[in-house]
């Protein structure tokens, strides 16, 4: 069960570009900020109500964010539901036969707890599974 | 200044196929369905916490979502924040250079009202500005 939207993850090639649009001209308080070598990106949090938008710059050509940026161009790059036990919605997504890209949570920026599905399974949306450490 | 995100826009080739995936293993209950053939889709929301996610099939290959799933494929299509005045954001959007695609705001599905910013102006990302009819 899914409490909420958490966050969408949008793929940027410049963050204080996107700092521009989001923070000053959007408005968005900026909440976090994380270089994350073995994930390969810069991540920025910018709060929206309960939820966010987490800015995701690629540190190389390739990283997973690379290569989408390359593929795909810049833009919406997964959303996030917040879930209770992120381990425990995997094995039901398991065993509903839907593709992981973890098969075990792991831990994603902000110490929070993350899981991803593979887009195969969910019709092209990248979905992670989040539970924020601070919940 | 936004107050949540409202919802995200999914494009979808088989409502039927996406809603086992949404209502059946995601667990969210179906809220509205509605076709709107001005807009040339058939849209469904559902619930997460207090947002949703809005599918999007489109009615035939020339409407926008058409187009958009024939250039990107199904997946993520908008991302939709939640303001109390449409029409003043896009005011503020308009002064401040950013692209809009509505000038001014429109009725969207469940009479919610209803703008949305350019992809150019907004790093990829299709951004809808939305005021629920409700709130």
């Amino acid at each position: 069960m899914f409490g909420a939207i958490d966050h969408i993850g949008v793929a940027v090639e410049d963050i204080d570009e996107a700092l521009k649009l989001y923070s000053e001209q959007f408005e968005m308080a900026i909440q976090y900020r994380e270089t994350v070598p073995e994930q390969g990106v810069e991540a920025v949090l910018l709060e929206v109500g309960d939820g966010h938008v987490e800015l995701l710059r690629p540190l190389g050509p390739d990283t997973p964010v690379g290569k989408f940026i390359e593929n795909r161009g810049v833009g919406m790059h997964h959303v996030a539901y917040r879930v209770v036990d992120v381990a425990a919605e995997l094995a039901r997504f398991k065993s509903l036969g839907l593709e992981l890209i973890d098969e075990t949570p792991r831990i994603g920026i902000r110490n929070s707890t993350v899981a991803f599905l593979h887009p195969k399974s969910t019709g092209g949306v990248l979905v992670e599974l989040v539970t924020p450490a601070d919940h």
